[in-house]
């Protein structure tokens, strides 16, 4: 017989065995760590593996957003994991630098001692945009004149080990170079917006946009001088965290400003928190410090064109949006989830990187999303089609069974070869049906053309 | 006006500006070494950049692969790129250890100097099996008791830099674990058989297969000692390369066995090059070397298996098939394509690798596809749906762009925004057509509504 399982599901169904369920998870890594405490079996420290039903979801989500971004013209790339060492600690990645996996010259002497800083010479990429603008650089020749490019994949970083943050992690980057104009930075946020939609996150989140040249603008008019910029944007940086008076204190206590500079920088600051003041901005395009007119540059025009482009949109300018990287020269975003104290995604305009590589400047621009950040986000999606539990014991002819799967597979169905217990009961069942099994089929006792016909498909 | 592209593809159309020509590639290169000698903007030695048409071209053999291997039930995985050190140099990896790419630790004195064999802790895999045998000790509890995984990443092997090999490359192997039955062999064969079928190649392929126990057999009753096994099997590998006479020499030479020995193995092994005699082999199930009988284990039941399964398959009981991968048991196979002098995929039987990380033997059996080996071989693929070029003007409204854009989207095309040269002649459009586009669309002229019914999707 062949049995459909849906009406098998309960709401609280059991499970007969199943994929990730974290108490049992911490169990049987105890236990094996139980046998044999001096080289437990789990994987590198801060370093992971991906379940099966966790690896499903993933790529379903990352297959969500690759359709989106190249279906809207972004061509796919890939660069090696690999870096010469050099260009990954040449000032462009910032803090990351500092987390670089550092690889080991091949063929030292197995004997010999090494100079520390002379062992290595290749490291592992802690972001994918020092290695886009790396492969922008070599390959311009065959790249189209405005470059639209997407890359995925796995980047490294030797943080400290914490709770759901690892040391390899996905990233999702769509970058434009080539085009200085605004198109790009709106080509980016609604492309962003529209992968995020996809995955069924569009009304759960909104964008802040800013600018470098804007934040600096407003420094200068509030009487920071130029080597005291960084850190003043350091200090801004922890408004969120520390709010208007940390930022105040931190700003005065380490001399980065008097506290006449500071009052009128937090005095606007403080005014921008207004969304109506925000907006006001937005329309004049600039802001009063003292007796000074500090321009919003692109950003009003970015945020009516966002607008424009997707009315439902939330697209809102933070004054207090600073980012981390160093390489920024222009608009920054950012996507923050309602849920979430941190962003789910971020980019900006960085025009002097593609130089440091080519020789000359090359406009650039880019998103990237925070793949592991968005997954929790993501709701499981419903099996697709229909999903066999084909049930067999070891051992048995591989003829039958791999025909009788094969004639399922030739109608169209998924199969699975599972190992049933030895009495199948309802919970053995209701387990299938809660891994996504629409049907079960036990090839130990018949196995007719009349089963087959029962699916239906 | 909307410009249907395909009536202008020529047999030999010219390019405007196009993705991986090789001979562009190389000027371009050439160009970018003499902008910085020093410093070539090149790829660490021995890696390498895709281009968006490769990319492309990959990620859907991937994605084909991928479709065959999870729709027959084998569970996708991934492991982290980096494992400790330890269990990259423990043995399981043969040849390939030496070729690691060690990890140094974090936090050494970058003044200091180190020793050598104690500067690292971590390093680069140089194949999928051993993470997933490490993967499945760690995981056992979340496994189902007969463990079918599908995993595809890349690997690191330091070899010497040649023409087509890389040292970052992709591997795409299928494993079951916790089968000691065929089942496990068969299954491997047939799937991988599916896969290679699904991306066009299954008429121009043969799989070859053997077992180590039977070769072990074969060296025993000729009278080589088990001293000699590992030196005897290295020298029969040779076989397709040296001749039968090549493999004589290197035994008796090398000290590896007597004259007579050497004979009495080396008569067998040129008896079976007879394709007759071989399937009287698998007939009988044995050979008969000297005085003894020695068994051709679960051949004969594998082979009678995969032809009843796949009456087109070609699979032949090859003697000289040895694989270097010295962690095989039992059965070992390889996939040779017609026109290739190596082989596309490859794998078999290794019982005792998990119970190196467990504590205790589960029997394993795995199939690698060398997906670098077969994107050349795989034909390329006509575009699928509405591609359309959209022609613009950096610096143009994004809004009516992006919105026009966001039409086409919507209508199910592909857009990709394409700046034209200044006088988009024939030779334009016919470069559009070559890189797949089926549409063009011009965004500075004309963008109405009776453009996009033109597309007519």
């Amino acid at each position: 017989m062949l049995y459909p399982l849906s009406y098998r599901r309960l709401p609280f169904g059991g499970f007969y065995y199943t994929h990730a369920l974290s108490q049992r998870k911490i169990e049987s890594q105890d236990c094996l760590t139980m046998h044999n405490m001096a080289n437990p079996v789990v994987p590198a420290r801060g370093m992971r593996d991906i379940l099966p039903s966790e690896k499903e979801k993933r790529d379903q989500i990352l297959s969500t957003i690759a359709d989106v971004y190249l279906r809207a013209g972004f061509l796919p790339i890939e660069t090696p994991a690999v870096e010469p060492l050099s260009r990954l600690t040449s000032g462009q990645g910032g803090e990351n630098e500092k987390m670089l996996f550092q690889i080991m010259k091949r063929g030292l002497p197995a004997d010999g001692t090494v100079a520390v800083r002379d062992a290595a010479d290749l490291g592992l990429r802690y972001d994918l945009t020092v290695p886009l603008t790396r492969y922008y650089a070599s390959n311009i020749a065959d790249l189209p004149r405005v470059f639209r490019a997407f890359q995925s994949g796995p980047v490294w970083r030797a943080e400290r080990p914490q709770k759901g943050r690892y040391r390899q992690f996905i990233q999702c980057d769509i970058d434009i170079l080539g085009d200085e104009s605004i198109t790009a930075e709106v080509d980016l946020v609604v492309t962003t917006l529209s992968a995020l939609t996809a995955l069924g996150l569009g009304d759960q989140v909104k964008v802040l946009v800013n600018d470098r040249r804007f934040l600096i603008g407003i420094l200068a008019a509030a009487g920071i001088g130029d080597d005291n910029v960084d850190a003043a944007l350091i200090a801004l940086d922890k408004a969120d965290k520390i709010g208007l008076g940390g930022v105040r204190a931190e700003l005065v206590d380490k001399g980065i400003a008097d506290a006449q500079s500071a009052d009128r920088l937090l005095a606007l600051v403080a005014s921008l928190q207004d969304e109506q003041v925000c907006e006001t901005a937005l329309k004049d395009g600039h802001v009063v410090v003292g007796d000074r007119e500090v321009s919003l540059q692109d950003l009003p025009a970015i945020v009516a064109a966002v607008r424009e482009l997707i009315p439902q949109a939330r697209i809102e300018f933070d004054p207090t949006l600073v980012r981390g990287m160093g390489y920024y020269t222009g608009a920054i975003f950012e996507v923050k989830h309602k849920e979430r104290d941190y962003s789910i995604a971020g980019g900006g305009r960085y025009d002097k990187v593609v130089g440091k590589w080519l020789g000359r400047d090359v406009p650039a621009c880019g998103f990237s999303i925070g793949f592991e950040r968005i997954v929790d986000l993501v709701a499981d999606t419903e099996t697709q089609g229909k999903k066999v539990a084909l049930l067999y014991k070891p051992g048995g002819s591989p003829v039958d069974l791999l025909r009788l799967r094969q004639e399922l597979l030739d109608q169209g169905a998924s199969v699975s070869l599972v190992v049933p217990p030895r009495r199948p009961n309802s919970q053995f069942f209701d387990g299938l049906a809660e891994q996504g099994y629409t049907h079960s089929l036990d090839a130990r006792r018949e196995a007719s053309a009349a089963d087959l016909r029962e699916l239906s498909f």
